[in-house]
């Protein structure tokens, strides 16, 4: 019979594999030391006791803080998956797959997976994990890392006739990633030390074998790679058709690791929109920030602005972030008029600088835009998307670098999607963010 | 900031709660020592360590059991409330109000209620709670409860306008009857002694105050007393209609610990049923039982009845189980005939010595029915509400003494309720046992 503290240590296990699915699922950075965040209704806090470049990160006791921020409880594998699911379900749309009754929800796995021993919805294949757990020290790590590039990614890569994402699921972040990461988080290596060798080997891959290069040389120069969610996508389903419980993960971005960063990208550049607009970067002046910090301050308290934006502050704190913005390089905010007339608030930013790098494989010089019109008899007349076409063309003329201009609205915010697909931005994904499911729209030098 | 050993503690709490309400709603009979149950999906374990007479069990870790039976994992609240809330719903009709998804589940509770510290879906009032963690030893308790009779119990009963089962839950039920159990697993009483004195308490009141004297007396006499069910009944929700989280429970049906036990009553009498129909208990001759046991055991696992009774045993369980029957005074089994052909089997049963007593306010001279029809050609042809009218009217012309006939088909099984109704039952409400929701079908004496 198992004795209680190894049942205690079972449940932290399967609420951090839970924690740390959810965190990778949303795109959340970590870095050790205290973590709160809030999961669908939930405020939880813990500490990252190890931060890892795969994910795999270590966690304290888990909690769920009362409505002082203090502990309440220990957060549960089931209450973190009935949170889990609650959180998907309220950021996807209502007709999406995850919220179909038959879809079942994560709860049901947990259900299920309990009496089975089982941990993680998503587990990795036993031989894996018998190296995870088995490897004792650094060397001996290194040793199995090059035996499972030469004996099994290597071959498998040569052979592989299925689409980019399934390859780097399989070979890759499913497979010596993860073990990485296991490693790491029980102290045998450094990750660093073995992601290093894991790049040179894969180099060595690139140059010996051109056939397989198109697969190994996106693992070592994407800012991201395919990953598979379990948690957090609106496609995911929890039964299968005749009602067992079965999790079907639909495929996401995460870092890559093994990248090792892009030429420098440049500031963000000042479009010329033409067409009878006009477009100045916000003026921050004086003690209370001037005119413009005004205007943009009673724009995002307008409701129809602050319903989406969530940024009805007080104009001091505006006045703060809008002189933040403009003394850096990832973003420049601007008020855009038409025929004279100020009529909304624009950022233009670089992907690379924001936290939407880390969500699709963008290019150094992809740009991205979030629009807001201020004034509310500018909109619903197609002002909005006019602006937008006006916007991604003058971004990709004014850099010659940029092939895309991206833009990530709420998937309930159906007037912005729309907009922006009449705009001529196309929609290209889902992606998970810690408050939204943002659909991904790009506009794509032609 | 609370300590983890503290809480581990609030999560054991949390989980015997529902444990404890789960044995209560289902009316399951517990005893002192190991206990396993099965709720939804889950095999459960633990150790009732203490066993209540008012149902306020204490129960050692709450396990889940995996294939082999063994302890897979602790049973955490979330856990337990996920179980229960698939337990019930598939326990209800399809369209039962549980059922609805704007109804909510209890893992919704539980999502809201940890955050704000809160243990049990219908916590007692503050007060009664402070008295149950206050009071200290034995004298002091009785002092407690004589001055809640006299001061609270005795003039809300007077001046009671509301129904006999608000009645009870409002200020006997989820008032001393809590207490008591709390101050009995607190170890600070023994409950048996405040029963006791509640007793002659009441009985002192009956006879003072005669205009109470019809709810105290109820109190006093009946064999089952009303509570509030928060886990497992058809009406259940956990929303109400603008979403918010507020558990709205059902009255049911808890065994009285005040009730001192009816004159015993008779054995079952073997009634008449005329018009054709032939009735004689089962005989079991010889080492196989004879003819009559080769026929129960044929009937049983024909897959008709299989479906609803689940007793496919082999014949030899079947020899010991009609061999058990006729050898005591609970039940008797009898093959039913109609026109000199043998067609099915029936069970007629005192309800005091079934499970069903601790169900219903029941009569010691209640009688109960189960039918199987077994053989196929019988089924289908309204030969079965013939029957049962037939077997009703018998018995209640068998037992002068008898006031009424019921029966508890599986709410799911609508063929059964629907005969039962043609009958002449009328259905009177439904009652939760371990592996299924009844309809409580009554047929009473005009």
């Amino acid at each position: 019979m198992t004795s209680g503290v190894d049942l205690a240590g079972q449940s932290h296990q399967r609420a951090s594999v839970l924690l740390r699915r959810w965190l990778a699922e949303t795109h959340t950075p970590v870095s050790e030391g205290p973590l709160r965040l809030t999961v669908g209704p939930l405020r939880l806090g813990t500490d990252v006791l190890y931060r890892s470049p795969t994910g795999a990160h270590g966690f304290g006791a888990i909690h769920v803080l009362d409505e002082a921020g203090d502990p309440a409880a220990i957060a549960d594998p089931a209450l973190l998956a009935a949170a889990c699911s609650a959180d998907a379900r309220a950021r996807a749309l209502p007709d999406a797959p995850i919220n179909a009754a038959e879809a079942g929800s994560l709860v049901d796995w947990v259900l299920h997976a309990l009496p089975r021993h089982r941990l993680d919805p998503l587990p990795l294949t036993d031989d894996l994990v018998a190296v995870a757990r088995s490897v004792s020290d650094a060397a001996e790590a290194q040793r199995w890392l090059v035996a499972n590039v030469e004996g099994r990614l290597l071959p498998a890569a040569l052979g592989w006739e299925g689409d980019r994402a399934a390859a780097t699921t399989e070979l890759l972040t499913r497979g010596p990633l993860a073990v990485i990461g296991l490693l790491g988080r029980r102290g045998v290596v450094h990750e660093e030390d073995l992601l290093a060798e894991l790049r040179k080997r894969l180099r060595g891959v690139a140059e010996a074998h051109p056939t397989a290069g198109w697969l190994v040389e996106h693992w070592l120069t994407s800012p991201t790679l395919t990953d598979l969610a379990a948690l957090n996508g609106s496609d995911l389903r929890y039964r299968d058709g005749s009602g067992q419980v079965e999790v079907r993960p639909v495929p996401f971005e995460v870092p890559n690791p093994l990248w090792e960063g892009a030429a420098e990208a440049p500031g963000v550049p000042l479009p010329e929109l033409g067409d009878g607009w006009s477009l100045r970067p916000v003026r921050v002046v004086g003690d209370d920030g001037g005119p413009d910090v005004a205007l943009v301050h009673r724009w995002m308290n307008t409701e129809h602005v602050a319903v989406n934006w969530n940024q009805a502050w007080p104009r001091e704190q505006w006045r703060a972030e809008l002189a933040g913005q403009l003394g850096g390089q990832h973003s420049l905010p601007c008020v855009v008029g038409r025929d004279g007339r100020d009529l909304g608030y624009l950022e233009l930013y670089r992907v690379q600088r924001d936290k939407l790098a880390r969500c699709y494989p963008h290019d150094p010089h992809d740009l991205g835009v979030h629009i807001a019109l201020g004034e509310p008899d500018a909109v619903g007349r197609g002002l909005g998307s006019a602006l937008l076409r006006a916007v991604a063309r003058g971004l990709l003329e004014a850099d010659p670098a940029c092939l895309r201009v991206v833009a990530e609205p709420n998937v309930h915010n159906g007037a912005s999607v729309g907009a922006f697909g009449k705009a001529g931005f196309r929609r290209s994904g889902e992606v998970g963010l810690p408050n939204k499911n943002s659909a991904l729209m790009v506009f794509a030098r032609e």
